[in-house]
């Protein structure tokens, strides 16, 4: 007879064992991104592959493939919603995953990864595509080897997309995205030909770095971040990354000359963060405990980044901090001339320096250059070329070099194709979970303007956080919003703030 | 027919893979006392005894025994110093300790030594001694299960010492320890008679922690800690962490009105560090590029604090950078004064702030209580008691609170006994080995005094770190310097640099 308490036991002790392997990983490559002295990125890329072969090697134990065949034919798999039906779906959902990836291709993945983005560091500091173009083609070449393994029915990006978005499809995506790109165009049209911009000068007066940290810790703090289970540091490219339930890192950079880089970073990784800490620690290691998608997951840092972090009632409630930490920059300026500033909508090269408007037009060029790359029907040589035309096309400006365009962000030179669509998700997820929290607590804005962040906080916790991947993602929104994804809320929520602050 | 080369790339490659896990652990390890968000603990040491482990399990199998049997009768292993010849004899011997071990033993000692840390560091801010009791209770019957499991022939204490000090006798280091403290006992009384004693408020004065820390940067710089592959971090109890061929981390920790601590500090982790950046990488992971034991570690690591580092002609070379550096501390003081305070001998109670000359009387009493503990004629409850008594003996002194006196050191709490008298073995080595540097280079103050610090280096390089464990460490010395270990040289340097000083 079937012991499905006993089957049950044992996956789950397989994750959690799995899981202190991955998060060990994980601090081998904050480090790596953090702390890594110069000549130490061969082997670090060496313990890497290590760690992730035998990770594999784990992962795809025949004796667990059993097991979950087993408990997924049992009753404790019937609610699919349910912590164990839940479980039981989602191991046994990577498990059928991974055994299709051969051991020696996640550990030149693995390998290939930590080696480009060290050579990326150096290729954009000396903007040098054409250093950079075999390992990219290596990292292409690889990801194309991991769709055909994986397997697909309709394009190799659907293979690529599910390890980031799982339950996603390209042609959705497209067509949400699309749909974006069609209220967009025109909404930033009409702000270019309002004839009103903000004061940018503001932003770029001097801001000591060290204030901008304790200023940045502080806001993080208030927002509702854990320093006792998480850190703050300083890196190249700003990132969120746990190593254990109890230990979520995130980083940022300082430019003494630039206010918004830092601050709106560190409430972006943040919001990362605070999902990371408001997942149930009791099940760390398996589904219930685990976030459930990039774009979920970037919803959470776009919400406190930007729609509460660029709200005027969050202003309204820290300008007078600002003023008091970086007097020199602020005292003879207005609360209404800052809140313009920090929302000022222009065309520019770096996504992660663009206002919320344009932001999504950034990620479409990527989603569309990696899906040519993947069909075959780009080369890398000739992506610092397309690259170009499409910021001309979508942005009306042209990169005057690759380190502003083609090379400016990390992921590719981590393998990370497939991985830039979320982040529109998340835009979109963000707000219409945020119009449902408004909706459901009432005044969101008035508690923002009296520091009140727990309430928000709170509602995430229990509508997305707790409930791990119990859902899937676009079931989850279905479910807690009562709509399914669109571009409507996002819109929406842009046309509320933007129309005032440019009369249109 | 046996290939015997085949065999030793086999064991050479399962040897080099379990680096790559111990390096890893080894940055769990750096990365809990360095970093840890305060939450994070318990996950932690769950992280790095699965690690452990695993670690044991993969070096424990009985596949690589036979090979490591099969090569040990080959004509490979004839040499026994040669570099295959020293691989084949190393591994076979660890693995021959390795596999007495059960693996549960392991886990629970891992698991127990991280938490166990944790645990000091409390106990120690809150001098709670009764606190971290029971924490210690378990260690010691950890380590007596430990050292019944590997065996020994004399005493307990044996098995233990083999792990820090491989192939030494406790009978042995209780001779070179007693014949050392016979002369050092009336050495301190002359020194206390003298009447003589240098000002030491100079050391005490306002040193901004920055500038300690550029200086100190400087000054690990100089004498050839490479921080291109390495790094220097503030830690609550210095220490120095290898976690790859070019990756080597120390720590210290500063204090503003205390300019010995974190700078002496820097120069011990340095030369810890400097000796392990010296190590042949092309061999790491194997025993001619690992060190060989700590009691020669610690050589390097005092020779570069104490005879470099406190001798006249490097504060020749460094006092001008230093009054830059702190001028309001020492603008006023003249280059003798300094060198006497520094050099100043006193009992005290605090092992790491110890002089040159009381420093042992700390390992004695520390080796004299884990005999004690270990053969069961002492309990852990009566520790702060005993503790205390033999300061009393020794030092004249009587620590004031168990924070100033049995809690002081992390080592236990770590899981560490036995590791103690390496740190009298270095001092030892460091004074035989130095002596015979001087005699073969000549004139090593004299290239101090002009901020020459290489020739020194280089001839550790070839004679020690380059040897890695070809030679057994009593053997090595015994090459090196002509003579087997004894206290004469340690002696004989003590009373060059203190008769001056206090004219006796």
């Amino acid at each position: 007879m079937l012991d499905t308490g006993l089957l049950l036991d044992k996956v789950c002790q397989h994750a959690r064992e799995i899981a202190l392997l991955e998060s060990t990983n994980a601090l081998l490559g904050w480090d790596e991104r953090t702390l890594l002295p110069v000549r130490a990125g061969a082997y670090r890329a060496e313990q890497m592959t290590c760690l992730s072969g035998l990770i594999h090697q784990r992962s795809t134990d025949p004796q667990v493939g059993e097991w979950l065949d087993q408990l997924a034919d049992s009753p404790a798999a019937a609610d699919p919603h349910s912590d164990v039906g839940a479980t039981i779906r989602q191991l046994r959902r990577e498990y059928k995953k991974k055994i299709k990836l051969p051991q020696s291709l996640v550990e030149e993945l693995t390998r290939t990864a930590v080696l480009g983005q060290q050579a990326w560091v150096e290729a954009r500091e000396q903007d040098n595509f054409a250093g950079f173009q075999p390992l990219l083609v290596r990292i292409v070449d690889l990801k194309r080897q991991q769709a055909a393994a994986i397997g697909y029915s309709d394009c190799p990006y659907d293979a690529l997309l599910d390890d980031y978005e799982p339950d996603a499809q390209t042609s959705n995506v497209r067509d949400v995205l699309d749909g974006l790109r069609r209220e967009l165009v025109p909404l930033v049209a009409a702000i270019q030909d309002s004839g009103r911009e903000p004061d940018r000068s503001i932003l770029t007066r001097n801001y000591s770095v060290d204030r901008q940290r304790s200023f940045g810790t502080q806001a993080a703090s208030a927002i509702g971040f854990d320093f006792e289970r998480g850190r703050l540091d300083v890196t190249h490219h700003p990132f969120c990354s746990s190593m254990g339930p109890h230990d979520c890192r995130i980083t940022t950079r300082y430019d003494e000359r630039f206010f918004p880089g830092a601050f709106f970073g560190t409430l972006h990784e943040a919001g990362h963060g605070m999902y990371d800490q408001g997942l149930r620690t009791e099940q760390y290691g398996l589904p219930p405990g685990t976030y459930l998608s990039l774009g979920i997951h970037e919803s959470q840092s776009r919400m406190w980044e930007n729609l509460v972090g660029r709200s005027l009632p969050f202003w309204q409630y820290l300008f007078g901090a600002a003023v008091s930490s970086f007097p020199e920059a602020l005292q003879d300026v207005q609360l209404d001339d800052f809140y313009f500033a920090i929302n000022d909508v222009r065309p520019s090269l770096i996504r992660v320096e663009a206002d919320e408007a344009t932001y999504n037009l950034h990620i479409i060029i990527r989603f569309e250059l990696e899906q040519a790359l993947l069909d075959d029907q780009l080369q890398v040589g000739d992506l610092p070329g397309a690259w170009n035309e499409k910021y001309e096309q979508y942005l009306g400006i042209r990169p005057p070099t690759d380190a502003d365009g083609v090379l400016q962000d990390i992921h590719w030179s981590a393998g990370l194709i497939g991985y830039f669509p979320t982040y529109s998700l998340g835009n979109l997820y963000a707000a219409q979970l945020f119009a449902a929290a408004d909706a459901e607590l009432g005044g969101l804005h008035d508690q923002f303007a009296r520091g009140e962040f727990a309430p928000l906080l709170e509602w995430l916790r229990t509508n997305i956080h707790q409930a791990g991947q119990c859902y899937p993602a676009a079931e989850l929104v279905q479910c807690v919003t009562g709509k399914s994804l669109s571009h409507e809320a996002l819109i929406a929520q842009l046309n509320s703030k933007l129309a005032p602050l440019y009369g249109i």
